[in-house]
């Protein structure tokens, strides 16, 4: 495993730090951060073949340790820590729901079993609304109250804020439009375990094997095997059978997201996610928007702290649970 | 224009009345109701080529003049007034932002209109947002927090409750599904004052429309120009060509219903509207969502106060208001 840190080092330690942990599928990412926010140092290792809830657990002991090592701080400085979770997640109880298709948790008592391991409070949120609050503190939604960020990666999955809060649905699984059924899509959804409608048409891996089968039909000159983003690279240097691809990928995109400001009426869109944040992609869903002529377009924008995102998420949940163990009153509201 | 007045004399007067009015596209219907929500008298009239802001206006005046002079009241003893509108309604300034094709309103100051002509205390809202407070009220949704209420008749629109509160969205058009994209739909939505997508192809005139083209070419011996009731009755009654359409309108709406569920993650549905509370679309849509084996089913009911749905929320909106104007706290929460 790869360890990778760093420490800013003209920060003054202040009452005391907190953690914030991204759980992906290639990389376990750790942040901590001064009760300002400002993170001081960062930590990451490989998750590649590890799937199990208890591997990670040791994984993120570790990483607590490094971070502790690397800045010189003594275990009593810490506060609070918190975790985004690639899956569905019961905040309240603490507990995963389930996770994707590669990690096949089910109803893990992830929360109990951090605090047993690193002595701290602890929030535990879906990554995806780690984003989305990440994006509302200090990313391109800032102060909007109302807003809805959709990450493309592998999968495809939203993070709601309405009224500044984060919107989790009566069952934790709100936002969860990978499966969403469109045009294009399957008429019927797939087993909830497996990858869904809308993610087989336009999440990475979706793109990746509809490219495909499109360059041959296209008989482009493009190579195979290609992942989103070097197909929109090729489109954005002109390449027009790349940029057909990408138009419609743009417009499956417009429709998902048309539905979903159907239902929740929020005018503001954040793309984000390794697929999602490329700009063309923005540029020619926007497009697709204007097009209709709508009575009220959404307006989508590409996240400003891309990758960043579910970390510093994760790091504001974290100053949250801080705040709330703390006498003074909670800066953000991070209740169902 | 017809009038049918009833009075329920059983019940005693009390600190006084509220005014709850339905504004439809073929009647206009009223209730006055004591300070306990019952109703102790109705009144209704055709709104048949009724379509501008000021006729509606000078009809709910008779409306309310018949309802005093059928129950004895006096005008004194009326505490609040609250209207379900057809359309887009911005419920804090009291405008009707947008109306469906048929009375083509835009921005009509309604509430102010109406405040002129009834000296009252007056709450406006969208009509199928009055529907689901009425089934939260006294209806399918009884006490029951989170659900969404679909309402199909010629149109299509979900009424949402987050929390117990009815969730309008940031521009008051969330649960504007009647113009949602699925396979069997436009690609691209329509023009927004146009019957949009998805109640093209299953709101009453969709269907009827569809039909058809079906029973062509089905060669069935049913009649044209049948309506969606008229349909289901058909295949309530055992006839298969009927029951076949009806299994493909419960398959969209299933597909709806969905992809609303992805979003919400509510996990109640309400079918209400005109032909929406059908019981046997009820069944042949939970059908479907059982056929597709979900982690989670949402599950759908019916309507069980029919279209007394939009009526009574408008009674109990009147009620809120009324108590809202009062000394006592208010029972509901009806704002943004």
């Amino acid at each position: 495993m790869q360890q990778i840190m760093e420490q800013n080092s003209h920060h003054a330690p202040e009452a005391g730090y907190v953690l914030g942990v991204d759980i992906g599928g290639t990389n376990l990412r750790a942040a901590m951060a001064n009760m300002s926010g400002t993170v001081v140092a960062r930590w990451s290792a490989s998750t590649v073949g590890l799937r199990g809830h208890e591997a990670v657990v040791d994984l993120i002991g570790d990483g607590v340790e490094g971070l502790l090592q690397a800045t010189g701080r003594s275990r009593e400085s810490l506060r609070a820590f918190a975790a985004g979770v690639p899956g569905v997640t019961d905040v309240e109880n603490g507990v995963v729901i389930a996770t994707s298709y590669l990690m096949g948790w089910k109803n893990i008592p992830f929360r109990a079993l951090l605090e047993k391991k690193l002595g701290l409070p602890i929030a535990i949120d879906n990554d995806v609304n780690m984003a989305a609050l990440g994006e509302y503190c200090v990313g391109a939604a800032k102060d909007v109250h109302d807003f809805v960020f959709v990450a493309i990666g592998t999968g495809i999955g939203a993070g709601i804020l309405l009224n500044g809060r984060p919107f989790r649905g009566q069952l934790w699984g709100a936002g969860e439009i990978g499966y969403m059924i469109l045009p294009e899509t399957a008429l019927v959804p797939s087993d909830s375990y497996e990858p869904g409608s809308l993610e087989q048409l336009i999440g990475g891996e979706g793109i990746r094997s509809r490219w495909n089968a499109y360059r041959e039909a296209q008989a482009s000159e493009l190579p195979a095997d290609l992942s989103a983003t070097e197909i929109f690279d090729f489109a954005n240097a002109g390449n027009l059978s790349a940029l057909e691809f990408v138009k419609h990928v743009a417009l499956v995109l417009a429709q998902a997201i048309y539905n979903v400001f159907l239902v929740l009426n929020c005018p503001l869109f954040v793309l984000g996610g390794g697929v999602g944040q490329h700009p063309l992609l923005c540029a020619e869903t926007n497009a697709v928007l204007t097009k209709w002529k709508l009575r009220t377009q959404p307006k989508i924008v590409n996240s400003s702290i891309g990758a960043e995102a579910q970390l510093l998420g994760s790091v504001y949940a974290a100053l949250d649970v801080a705040k709330q163990n703390a006498v003074s009153p909670p800066h953000l509201q991070f209740v169902e």
